[in-house]
């Protein structure tokens, strides 16, 4: 009985605890309600039955968000390095992209991995490809098609240089051929949804001719495996194309408002930071808060740099930005914002402001934890 | 017997083996005898004998790199924030600053080590000084005043703000004031060690005139603390200043090297990344590391961005960067390398390279710990 009256005094408390309670520093806030709604939006656009969404963890790095997408029957993913697969595979998934081109000094842990989950690797050249024979394990591998972005990946063109890794692949021991993998990450450079739509069909029919022609050389059956967020979130995208790996999608932020693959609403993590100094002199707060939390990432307004967009902190979420508020300076852990006067009266010594991040995954890969809007610790992936 | 041997042999294999051997992934590297070389310089210019070294820690955040200081006789220490001071203080550090204006949300902590501790704060308003009124412990109260950075603190000019601050510390229970800290931020903005020189000494008169002034109005023995590495490694120091507080001299960065503050030799940490895409068609080299390990910092060379210089690693080392070899683009974990078609070609798939960091302050934060050159692991603070 004193069991069962403890746990209801716990309930009551936890309800009429205010989340910004618990915030003493610079804490990665996430609003549950908003990531969730972005998954189910991305899931029922991917497609709920043919398994096409193999959401890139990176940006989330989190077991428990993971868990989000099981409702959605996914049962894939993708990383960015094999510390983050380790940790996912250990949270029980089992079918795991390391969406970079390999890195053969992690060539033992990729096996062991390898032999406990489906594991997959882009390469993009020969040479790699023959480093990674081996007798233990079963190593999906996708060659990445670079159809643009200038990053890592082959020319999509290059037919000949990617029917030698293809050939490469076949003879190699303990390797398994997937298809062909890319990242359109030149996507971000597109302004507004038109822009983007045109974009992703030039994209998409680069891959898809790329496995066309291969098709012709007598390579049959290359899956394709077609990545980032604003292609995604925005256009149409193609029944021929095997899967899709959106990350930043589950949180957005004020760069995929920018590109026009969101709105200011859909943004689901913030930064709480408690305000230090306030200079009306300057019309500037000072907050606890600074390019260690939030990255140097900041986007162009009026020719001036802008880090991050201020919301208020409400009892489970936060307001609409004040247009006029901007994150104008940050340094390693200062946040300086400027902002009119009637904000700044408005503000005290020790208030907590919110700060919507110019790049969500940057933000979220800084923090060691999530606190919920809710109120509730979630912990993510940190590196040891 | 059997125990000398063993520990003859281990100490043969540590000279053997090469520190490059142990590394897998991005890896903060530490050169530490640059760091040490660094140490000693500013120890020696600070002056040995009359303590007024106060090294900010915010840089190397870790106890073990705390010790060289020790040799110095150096007693006292800055850092950004409580969990550091309370890192440092169990590392056996007894006289710590946080040199950010103090965050009300923390009273609790910050008493609490203010027990165990002599424990410095800085404040810029009377209201905060009121809410820090206690009964617990002595906390050591310093005034910050803003000589022109513009960021936190109280314009060094407004002499009665600045007075009403004093009474307000001197009616508060629980308070020691200290006297006027300030940090010369905005010496970043100087090219070239003569400006520095200049810049330094305007910046010298303007916190010594607030002193003097002060004096004139009865607040007697206020004594100066003074921040930043540009000023305090190029520019004549003052005797009448009480404390110097740099910290990112220690390691030095690209930035640092554009200011005129050090040579590139100088430089003590880089990110060693391993090569994982080669594209000779490019003239590009892409690596695993990224902007969660140098951070989105840069400078402009030819109105390009430039986020690295690359280093070839030695087996103690690094040799001089190749001028024309530059870290043009980062994304949250590729890092994409400009060179000369020579310099690509001497590369293959799973090689390290080196990269000196434009801001060492935020690769060494985003980092879980240093591994020498030496092939010594070195423990650092990070956020739990």
């Amino acid at each position: 009985m004193i069991r069962e009256w403890s746990a209801l005094i716990c309930i009551q408390i936890q309800s009429m605890s205010h989340f910004q309670d618990q915030i003493t520093g610079p804490t990665l806030i996430l609003d549950s309600d908003i990531a969730k709604a972005n998954i189910k939006a991305m899931a029922n656009k991917i497609g709920l039955t043919e398994n096409r969404l193999r959401p890139h963890f990176k940006t989330i790095q989190s077991a428990e968000i993971g868990t989000w997408f099981r409702k959605y029957d996914v049962k894939s993913c993708a990383v960015t390095n094999i510390d983050m697969a380790e940790y996912f595979a250990d949270a029980g998934w089992e079918d795991i992209m390391i969406a970079m081109p390999v890195n053969l000094r992690q060539k033992s842990r990729l096996l062991a991995l390898a032999a406990k989950v489906t594991l997959h690797i882009f390469v993009d050249c020969p040479e790699v490809v023959g480093a990674l024979a081996n007798e233990a394990g079963e190593l999906g591998v996708w060659i990445e098609l670079d159809i643009g972005d200038g990053r890592s990946g082959v020319d999509h063109e290059a037919l000949d240089g990617i029917a030698q890794i293809l050939d490469k692949i076949k003879e190699t021991p303990g390797l398994r051929l997937e298809g062909l993998a890319t990242h359109a990450g030149h996507s971000y450079q597109s302004r507004f949804d038109t822009e983007l739509v045109f974009f992703s069909m030039r994209m998409h029919s680069r891959i898809l001719q790329a496995r066309y022609d291969l098709e012709l050389r007598g390579y049959k059956n290359l899956k394709i495996s077609y990545g980032d967020t604003p292609t995604c979130a925005v256009a149409e995208l193609s029944p021929e194309i095997d899967e899709y790996r959106p990350g930043n999608f589950v949180f957005f932020d004020l760069m995929q408002v920018e590109i026009g693959s969101c709105q200011e609403s859909d943004i689901a993590v913030a930064l709480a930071a408690p305000v230090i100094s306030i200079r009306p002199e300057l019309g500037q707060v000072v907050v606890h808060g600074g390019a260690v939390h939030l990255s140097k990432d900041f986007l162009l307004r009026d020719e001036q740099k802008l880090f991050g967009k201020v919301v208020t902190l409400t009892e489970h979420g936060w307001k609409a930005p004040s247009p006029d508020v901007r994150v104008v300076s940050l340094s390693q852990e200062h946040g300086v914002i400027q902002g009119p006067e009637e904000w700044l009266n408005s503000l005290k010594i020790g208030d907590l402001i919110g700060i919507l991040p110019v790049h969500s995954c940057l933000l979220a890969d800084a923090m060691p934890w999530y606190l919920d809007t809710n109120g509730n610790k979630i912990e993510k992936f940190t590196l040891g």
